[in-house]
């Protein structure tokens, strides 16, 4: 769909909109239906030929609208009001537009504290079965989780908001945590007493997009009794494609797994998905049924127990539009125009000798730097940015600052990348010729 | 502005939104203004009148458009991908009309949460500052936090992330804690060698919309050093007018205090509004700062800081819009009227000798029940919910089975609400009719 079918089905959906709005009193208020009447309403798989936006059209009455319960129906009591206005929708459709990072780019932060609080959990119950003595605030008081120092910030917050140690785990020369690092620093720490619980592996990570060897971390997860968690966030998308899906190896270990399709999977922010091995550690972990919450599904599962707001907004929608009308084929050539792009990226920057590559080019970055300080480097992004014709963060590898060049727009073309290097380029010329030789 | 006028300002946002995009890349990436710069631009208060929707269109370009990192641009490559597609868009435009909660109501539970880890990371340091000897996870061990019988599922839920005791207090006969209950359970655990260190006070219940008596119990949690909250997720939004005012008497006691909009003031979920009176106190407890976060502009308040996901949708906009075009004035009636359906509803039951109110009615809600056994109130409930004309949710109060009428849509008239009570009153005379006398 480009901009020119979107004008028109964004003026039908406008339409349809305020067709439902106007007669919402005359649809039933609360469904008929029972959990799992999807499922024969739909396919198993998503599609691997994108469909028409006429049949995704069709859809909203025959497979949606039976299950919802009508929230802005006149004929809605229950709970507390949820807010709806027409102006607020204006401004959700400029918001989507605009489609914004409030600082940084989010929900797998939640998906890590989830699964640590759910492993801290699962511990001292584990614990307590053969002990019965312990109390819960000394098993937590010995409790050890690890990452690689290459994870993401929000991982030492976890550990930081759930109130355990959080050690970070020196990475090889692809800045990868490998099964010895993991064996050693265990063997260490449970001969001083402590527990380790919770490994936090990251396939892709935030500074260079490396990947944490998981077929050799998992088993040793596995035998230890430590809760592996795999943050994809970015990396995780491109696993629809079969080239990619080696990188995955070693899943099979994880009891949690978690990717952000509002990253790379045409699906606008806010969108992350987690997968957990057994419902059961989750559920458990948080837990909580006041009467007004109650109702006749309990055992199917109730998903405001699997995270800490009690409310979602109604995301699963939009993943099916966009799977549906872009197809398999379509996301996969979505990943791969990406891919090809930091590659043709990669080759710019490795025929000027004056620039490094500073890391793997696999997925959608290259970090690269010019051969020199870290002085240099920093003013160089520093004009870069200043100039405000492209946009770049830096990172830190063994000890170096680096320019990452991630792929990100969905409209970046090969002329867009060319230009970027040239403008790169030019400004390192520019900066070059201002230093004493 | 009503269906119809919503039908021609939303083609005119598609177009809007079409034209961003298509000529995204004429815009400048990365913005040229400093933090602050839309103070000068925007008025310092809501407007009391409402204004018309052209000039809050008018106001896009010259207010908005010049703070925005242009995320989708193909000059953007720092940070990872956000994503974006027109299926996405159309889908989210029905998500916001649906405007369902995805199970129920959200994201006051993480305010609470936040306030909670705050607090527990100021006392820790408040602590150890005296006795440095002391281990974090000692003193954790020793915390303890309070709430009311009434309080949200959230809160209890808090404690438990939290990793710390947390007792319920016992309210009166107005379902309110009082001063009194506080200080007899804080001397008891004082000299059992607790540390009481937070208070969750709540400004309308979910229950029944009960409020604690933060005259009382506010000097009391700051004379003992204990942080209080104030949860007014849904009674929040009234204190706009004059008249509720008086409910919110002793915030200047609270540490924290959150409201959701996303409730009762016409804004779409998601959106809750949280404020801390000492910044310091809630950013000292999550922050990190990896380089690929690092900006120009630090010490300004990354708000990343202040939540545990790092990344927020820009939701300050759909609030932006809402209070500019109802006004202070059209808020306000709007929570007026809600309030007047759930006075004539309870005027409908108290004129019905076989029923009863159940807890005062201050502002939307209104709880009553059958004069009866609570086995006849569920079956009651049970027929109003199958007939799938109107929808309720129950609760307990003083163990007693009681219904909940909520004032709810946008929609709601005198009509809808006389309508409702026939109808419950009609099963209830069918149900009546059924019982050996």
């Amino acid at each position: 769909m480009d901009a020119a079918e979107f004008r028109r089905r964004g003026k039908e959906m406008v339409d349809y909109v305020a067709d439902y709005l106007e007669n919402i009193e005359k649809r039933q208020v609360y469904p008929d239906v029972e959990p799992g009447y999807l499922r024969s309403l739909i396919p198993e798989e998503a599609p691997e030929e994108a469909e028409s936006y006429e049949d995704v059209v069709k859809d909203i009455e025959r497979v949606i609208m039976p299950g919802v319960t009508h929230w802005h129906s006149p004929y809605f009591y229950a709970y507390f009001p949820t807010a709806h206005s027409f102006p607020a929708m204006l401004a959700d459709m400029l918001c989507g537009a605009i489609g914004c990072i409030g600082f940084s780019w989010g929900t797998a932060s939640e998906a890590t504290l989830i699964a640590l609080l759910a492993a801290r959990s699962k511990i001292v119950k584990l614990i307590q079965a053969d002990h019965p003595d312990r109390s819960e605030t000394d098993i937590i008081s010995k409790l050890v989780a690890y990452s690689s120092d290459q994870a993401h910030s929000s991982v030492e917050r976890a550990g930081l908001i759930g109130g355990v140690r959080m050690k970070k785990m020196p990475t090889d020369s692809k800045f990868s945590v490998r099964g010895a690092a993991l064996q050693k620093v265990l063997e260490e720490d449970r001969a001083a007493g402590l527990i380790p619980f919770f490994f936090c592996a990251t396939l892709g990570t935030t500074p260079s997009c490396a990947f944490d060897c998981i077929t050799e971390l998992g088993p040793i997860c596995n035998a230890e009794k430590i809760w592996m968690h795999i943050d994809a966030a970015y990396a995780g998308s491109a696993f629809i494609c079969p080239e990619f899906r080696p990188l995955l190896n070693g899943v099979e270990f994880a009891d949690s797994f978690n990717f952000n399709p509002h990253k790379w999977l045409l699906v606008n922010f806010d969108c992350s998905a987690m997968w957990v091995k057994k419902r059961s550690d989750i559920i458990g972990a948080f837990k909580m049924e006041p009467l007004y919450l109650k109702h006749d599904h309990q055992e199917s599962g109730n998903q405001s127990h699997w995270q800490i707001p009690l409310g979602r907004r109604f995301r699963s929608l939009k993943m099916w539009f966009v799977f549906r009308m872009y197809g398999l084929k379509g996301l996969q050539a979505y990943i791969r125009k990406h891919v090809g792009l930091a590659k043709e990226f990669e080759t710019l920057v490795r025929a000027d000798q004056r620039f490094e590559i500073s890391a793997d080019v696999v997925l959608g970055l290259v970090c690269f730097r010019f051969k020199g300080s870290n002085e240099l480097n920093e003013t160089l992004l520093k004009r870069i940015n200043r100039a405000r014709k492209i946009h770049l963060v830096p990172c830190q590898l063994a000890g170096k600052f680096v320019l990452r060049f991630a792929v990100c727009a969905r409209t970046t073309e090969s002329r867009h990348v060319q230009e970027a290097w040239s403008h790169i380029s030019h400004l390192a010329s520019e900066l070059l010729q201002e230093l004493p030789h």
